[in-house]
């Protein structure tokens, strides 16, 4: 079945209110709990996420749209958000989140109001040349990703307790640093 | 840090309520993709997850308390759920998990007051002799390794679409059927 825009944003816009519902409230066990050095812990996942929004997805829709092809649209840095001092709350986090995930829903519905644009292409500057389409998927896929890597980053913090069990948990099959 | 009760409830009680946040409502796209022949869309994982409320967890929570390791529980059919003919819809089996597990929290709040009780031991018909903490901490994994197979069955949909992002999207790094 082919990419239909409608679809992608019954994702993208019950992310932000999901993790709000898993996350708000939960212990520091749990959201400051790591895979091992290096790795990111819930709340550094929830800044990655902020960060994708203000300078990843609907900033580079916007360029491909303007400039198509024709410039390789700037790098996205995946670590700026560990930049940032000093930490904010979980709860101020996740509601930044859902705020700027709603005007860039907006902002995507007006600019792709048409299924021909999907087609429109841009220049990645690691990948070559990319469809608005392409873009969209990822950035769905890129929120699936992210759910996943915070519900194994919290599985890892079990991965003793489970005693016998680990071996019915799939979960906890991988390496902790894959 | 050893295991606590309550740090197991704050997930527990959570993951009904995300669930249908994220779930309720998506086109059937979404709800019926697979990872490939013989896998459970989205629907049957909600099913299993009920099944385990039903016929896992709890219940054995119970036989243990009940019996200690002189017998081992029963053992839990993981595929049973997908037996129930016709097919309910997600908003109900959403709901339904809801119910259940809010039940099951209150049962364990009432079954396990004491710290003392999360040392006892019962037997588990493959593992042998297990302990009611790694029982109640393999309930939370079990949770966490189902929302992930949710989210990843989900992007398995939008394999092709993300085109060269796959690389960059760790979800889609494994075979479909892993």
């Amino acid at each position: 079945m082919p990419f239909q825009i409608q679809e992608a944003i019954e994702v993208l816009e019950r992310t932000p209110q999901t993790l709000e519902t898993f996350l708000a409230g939960l212990s520091d066990g749990w959201l400051a709990c790591r895979e091992g050095e290096g790795t990111w812990n819930v709340s550094e996942v929830i800044g990655h996420l902020i960060e994708g929004e203000k300078s990843n997805w609907v900033p580079r829709l916007e360029f491909i749209l303007r400039e198509g092809e024709s410039k390789p649209f700037p790098a996205f840095d995946r670590h700026s958000h560990l930049k940032e001092e000093p930490e904010k709350p979980i709860g101020q986090k996740l509601h930044e989140f859902k705020t700027i995930r709603a005007r860039n829903i907006a902002k995507l519905q007006e600019l792709v109001g048409d299924a021909r644009q999907l087609e429109r292409t841009g220049m990645h500057p690691a990948f070559g040349t990319v469809k608005v389409r392409e873009l969209l998927s990822a950035w769905v896929v890129h929120d699936l990703t992210h759910i996943a890597q915070i519900v194994r980053v919290m599985a890892e913090r079990y991965r003793t307790d489970v005693g016998p069990w680990s071996q019915y948990l799939g979960i906890l099959k991988k390496a902790p640093s894959e």
